[in-house]
């Protein structure tokens, strides 16, 4: 089978033309065409393969053979709406309801993170009765209006934005460069008080808060690793003000942790939030997401009286998908992998961050992992550049990860934390590979004029 | 295979235990259970046959080969985003692209239609730089928050429905039962007058209107056909505004209408709307959708500056399934199928109206043909009862269309309107079946309440 049908140069004229130029490619000067996947590998068209470090939705690895099997035999047989009784649709809410506290029972299918995180908006405004929203500085929690309303991660990126009078940006729990750092004696307390404090500000405008929504890690917000108790406490102001409290695991969720299946439960047994999203990780690839949460809040909702009807949501293809992922996750041990494969990888680069004074902090739990990149270790002056320039250099005067065939990208407000996040069944061989270039880049590394000159 | 897993009554159990009480169920003090389909036949655990009068969104027939066979193979090959160049995604766009008007040139592959029109609404707010919307009567566009703002289907049924005050709700375009009927002289230019009364009014108070959003035909709504030359006349109310026109061919798009492939061309050859949002029949059940705009629009959208990325959106896997789609549309010459079965569907249910009184309208184009039931033809007083009886009856004491294995549906303001949007694969046979059946009913039509004492 020829998995190609235009030459590269035809691709990215048709491309061009025909695909919103708002819809990025990565290593835009040089861009890559992948024609297969596999595992943790993916291979262009010319069979040359990438480690990919980055595609955390490829969740238990690329076209796993369980995956696709189950997609495929599904779809002989039936896809259809969730208007008709089907068994993979209950199956798959009983057992997705199996990993999280009991509470958190009733399952609202729908197709993408975006459309979980909407109607868990939905959710949280019907059953307060509030409108007001607070979210964390630096999030991203997807791309329909309503969320980009509360994704200070992509607002700031308009020239002329506009914040909306219902949106309060609490500050970020991040230990290294936030407020409160890691020499702080409470940092759960101090940034949780920021929250009350806003509550406290709408209240004093006439506002009422409906929902705080939070990553339970932050991912695109430059992997921040919130301190433990910090949710417990804003849970407690959020519920005084009447509000909920939304977990986003779009990014996080399905075992990454090592730890735990959910990044909520890093904040310990007694945190339990009131809504989950979930998305990316759950079909492998496959568009599909979920929110749950509990019987008061659905009720709730139902009582508002308005029907709630998702056309592909829920369908007993992207059942069938979802189950076989957990049964993957279960049957290879991939959240174990997580924990040591993320392990191992974090040593690593902790013993970058001692060779290399330009590693400025490593952070993570499982295979959710974050290296900053800073110029100056006291001022923590974001490394920019430099993380870009390790990623992908367009000028090719030194061959950087992606010429090396290793897929990472920088993220965060700065743009200059490199973020671990592969496939589960990420190995220690693949750690070793990717430290190992990391290392000659940082010990080579040079503006690229100054060596265009030695050469 | 089994296919089934729980008996019934625990599936139902565990529904009510583990989904969203606002999600739904079709016949919910019977539900049925349906485990495989093939065609426009779906077939319950027993393996009785159902004949499937509404699942538009197996366009192409439940479970087509071509199509499971296409996403089956790109799924062992690779599933990945758009960030990385693919044939698929490019070959897709060029395909989409050619059957519509070229200045329609620019897609953004999204995950449903709810994500299509959100897009839609935040491309022309970008473009225009103005805020309000004017939608129309008993229209839905989608189920995220931004658009059950702009669906009075949807907000009509909150019990204390506050309307965004930069949403304008014009008059529905129905000839039958709306402000301007077949005996009006000019109700196309009547309805498009309406909208630019709203306009104005906005005017008036200050606004600016960034776009007119209308389902090419008005399905939920009661499967309106608006007067040709009506979106014409609203497109130039529109423009002058500075407002975009944006068709929503989510139900009503690819080649469903008979003569033509998407519904906005049974306007007049004169009409090119700003923006298109496809949906449910574009991949035959699989979770996609996409918006397509032209090179303005789509340049504006990129200088706010704001990057587009959508997770699942444009994935080999959709592309292949989307593809396989328009093949077989066009190998199985489906849009003259529409043509032929539904001028043919017409003629039966016309013969119908002539018959029973009860039967009042006879609407549609190819396969979307709607019958709408009214107790008195001079006031129109909507037979919603009666409808509803015809479908389905829980009492059982006269088999109805449910009870003889037929799947319909009742819809628009009132839920007086028999609804018919099949597989494209319907045939003649099945056009007899279900309207020999609706005629048995009709005849023997009585409340159930007398008929239990007869028995």
């Amino acid at each position: 089978m020829t998995a190609e049908m235009f030459p590269k140069e035809k691709t990215i004229d048709l491309r061009k033309k025909h695909i919103g130029p708002s819809c990025k490619v990565f290593f835009s000067h040089d861009p890559i065409k992948i024609v297969r996947a596999k595992g943790q590998y993916m291979y262009d068209e010319n069979g040359v393969r990438y480690l990919d470090c980055i595609n955390n939705v490829a969740h238990v690895g690329h076209s796993h053979p369980m995956v696709v099997k189950a997609g495929a035999e599904q779809m002989e047989l039936l896809n259809t709406n969730s208007r008709f009784l089907h068994d993979n649709l209950v199956q798959y809410a009983q057992r997705l309801q199996a990993t999280l506290p009991e509470k958190l029972s009733v399952c609202y299918f729908v197709n993408s993170g975006s459309e979980a995180n909407d109607l868990a908006l939905r959710l949280a405004w019907e059953y307060t009765g509030h409108k007001d929203v607070i979210t964390l500085d630096n999030a991203y929690h997807g791309h329909v209006s309503s969320l980009i309303n509360i994704s200070p991660y992509k607002f700031h990126q308009l020239a002329n934005a506009e914040q909306s009078k219902s949106v309060h940006v609490a500050l970020s729990p991040d230990l290294y460069r936030g407020n409160y750092r890691q020499d702080h004696p409470d940092p759960a307390t101090a940034y949780a008080d920021d929250v009350n404090n806003l509550i406290q500000k709408a209240h004093e405008k006439g506002h009422k808060v409906g929902a705080f929504i939070a990553e339970s890690l932050q991912s695109c917000g430059g992997q921040v690793i919130p301190p433990a108790g910090y949710f417990q406490k804003v849970a407690q102001h959020v519920h005084q003000a009447g509000g909920l409290f939304i977990a986003d695991e779009v990014q996080v969720g399905f075992g990454r942790v090592g730890t735990h299946f959910w990044a909520f439960q890093l904040q310990g047994e007694d945190f339990v939030p009131d809504i989950v999203t979930m998305g990316k990780p759950i079909g492998n690839g496959h568009p599909m997401s979920c929110v749950v949460t509990t019987r008061e809040v659905a009720e709730a909702f139902k009582n508002s009286g308005m029907e709630y009807f998702n056309t592909f949501g829920g369908n007993p293809v992207s059942c069938a998908i979802g189950l076989a992922v957990l049964d993957v996750i279960e049957k290879e041990d991939l959240q174990g992998n997580a924990l040591r494969v993320g392990g191992y990888l974090m040593r690593l680069l902790e013993q970058q961050k001692e060779k290399h004074p330009l590693v400025g902090d490593i952070r993570g739990r499982g295979l959710f992992v974050g290296a900053e990149l800073v110029r100056d270790r006291v001022k923590l002056t974001p490394a920019t550049a430099e993380a870009q320039d390790i990623i992908y250099n367009s000028k090719l005067c030194f061959p950087r990860l992606k010429e090396q065939h290793i897929l990472l990208s920088a993220d965060g407000p700065h743009r200059n934390v490199l973020k671990f996040k592969p496939p589960m069944c990420f190995s220690e061989e693949d750690a070793d590979m990717v430290v190992e270039k990391i290392d000659e880049i940082l010990t080579g590394v040079k503006p690229c004029s100054q060596l265009a000159i030695v050469i």
